[in-house]
């Protein structure tokens, strides 16, 4: 049964994790790449890698990104250069940034080199660029536009953002293998990632949600996971993004944004009540734990996650039909 | 006393840190660029490096190249993703073929970027490349051409050479800076590395012979170091290579090679019995111990060469115009 998750980073990451270990090779991930940036002229692409380590358990743990017992000897030579430093890239970690910068100039497509380096960790599942296109996440603050890895790790998400663009987005469009995974999809889950930063740019690539809207149309449940829990972001600042914007900062402010995308919505079970009005939009609702604090927890929260979807399905007739 | 080394790699980097021991800011060192080569799209310059990392005081006297201390965190995992391992490149040097080549992309020439790399360093002399240009030193043997580094690293220096080009040479032409520094040089020293592969890319830069010939024509004296001693290169594959290219693997047969370009050829006591032979070329001789096993032996050979060029011109008059 063919799983499609979007997913940004860490959060996506998680359940990307929990999703394989129950649906193997049957699992696409379609990934956020607005976040990606040159640094020493090496692409990096944190979405993808987050998501990529996570998939090969060589992840962080302690961190939450990045691979787990990394060293930083590049690094440290890069700054004797008088490189900058704000975005330390760890050794083995640079050894993914170099072959994929290299496989690029060599005319070979972003998804082909991503589809490579996940055979190469020996990953089962497949983690799909958003586009092949160039995007680039940018957010506006005091200090003007931002690129958005400036934003999010040179200035530790301190700027209140004021405005979002994905720039170069008109432009794209989804690849072949983002289009087939979307029509082969079983289920497709929305992960718990940031919507506006993470989930935003892979919904805006031109043709992406009407894809989406085309699987439900054959009866193939979409579900989200509220990346927020009591009002707030496990990780990062969404939490003060949707405010911000002018949103609210909490599971209902995402299901908001999500509305006629959706069949289903995950929340918290500490967000318990606010069940009534995320099904007022039209979503029919789960309430579980969604904190995944273990491997354990993202198997639990996927399966959750799975065999809600299911549910969708089986009970209602077409999920695309319902209220 | 500006005083100029033409080197390649491990010998000339030995000489020119005696040199620069002695001369400090006043030491340019032009090296040889032919055997640049692109490792995981990064750009590396053994010559140059090997060179950098011995004025810097970070070679590694064990195994006579790289950085001491080095580790391969990288390219561990560049092996894990599949990529040609022959050329095993450190982490800390990786840092500089990724600077380099970032730097390179966004505009900077060769020379302005070495420079820059050698000032974060620390080092007192300037390395020079001996051209902005490109340069590829290529061997013929039973197989074919092979590009330098195919021949000198991944076979083990084992095919015989029949022939050597560098593609390339015609359309390079030396940089303002080798300019420049040889018009200021008041010694040119040619150090004892390879003289086909190491010092020939060198001497066929178009007007590289002809601006040491001005210098010559100043009184500026050029001496050479032999690389062979008693027959054997003392690193490398010059003996077999003067051998399989028709010239004697001995000092004399390096004299042979810089006929009319020296004033001046510094041969070791082994080899005392070919000074005579040598000083028939139209050069003065030098017979010293010219092995480098330690820093007081570098030194050692750069103050005796120093003296024996300053003899020459205090001497005989002009250099250029003795026999």
């Amino acid at each position: 049964m063919s799983v499609v998750v979007l997913a940004g980073g860490v959060g996506g990451a998680k359940l990307a994790s929990g999703v394989q270990a129950l649906a193997g090779t049957d699992l696409t991930v379609i990934v956020n790449t607005g976040d990606d940036l040159k640094r020493h002229g090496l692409l990096v692409c944190p979405d993808h890698d987050t998501v990529l380590y996570n998939l090969a358990g060589l992840d962080d743990r302690d961190q939450g990104w990045g691979i787990r017992g990394e060293t930083f000897a590049v690094a440290d030579q890069l700054a004797v250069y008088g490189e900058e430093t704000w975005f330390r890239l760890g050794d083995r970690d640079l050894a993914t940034h170099i072959v994929r910068t290299a496989r690029l100039r060599a005319g070979d497509r972003p998804t082909e080199v991503a589809l490579a380096l996940q055979r190469s960790l020996g990953i089962a599942a497949r983690i799909l660029p958003m586009t092949d296109g160039i995007v680039m996440t940018e957010v506006l603050t005091d200090d003007g536009w931002l690129e958005f890895q400036e934003y999010f790790v040179h200035r530790h998400q301190a700027p209140e953002v004021h405005e979002v663009r994905f720039r170069g987005i008109d432009v794209v469009r989804p690849t072949p293998e983002v289009h087939d995974a979307l029509a082969a999809a079983a289920v497709i889950v929305v992960a718990p990632s940031n919507p506006i930063v993470s989930i935003g740019p892979i919904l805006a690539v031109p043709g992406l949600r009407e894809a989406i809207a085309a699987a439900r149309a054959r009866r193939v449940p979409v579900v989200a996971v509220s990346g927020i829990v009591g009002g707030r972001a496990l990780r990062g600042p969404a939490d003060r993004m949707l405010t911000s914007l002018g949103h609210d900062s909490s599971a209902l402010g995402v299901a908001r944004l999500y509305a006629g995308l959706l069949d289903g919505f995950v929340l918290d079970a500490v967000d318990a009540e606010l069940a009534s009005p995320i099904a007022a939009l039209g979503m029919t609702t789960l309430v579980v734990d969604t904190v995944m604090s273990d491997d354990a927890g993202r198997v639990r929260l996927a399966r959750d996650v799975l065999d809600f979807a299911a549910r969708l399905v089986g009970e209602d007739g077409p999920p695309g039909r319902r209220r």
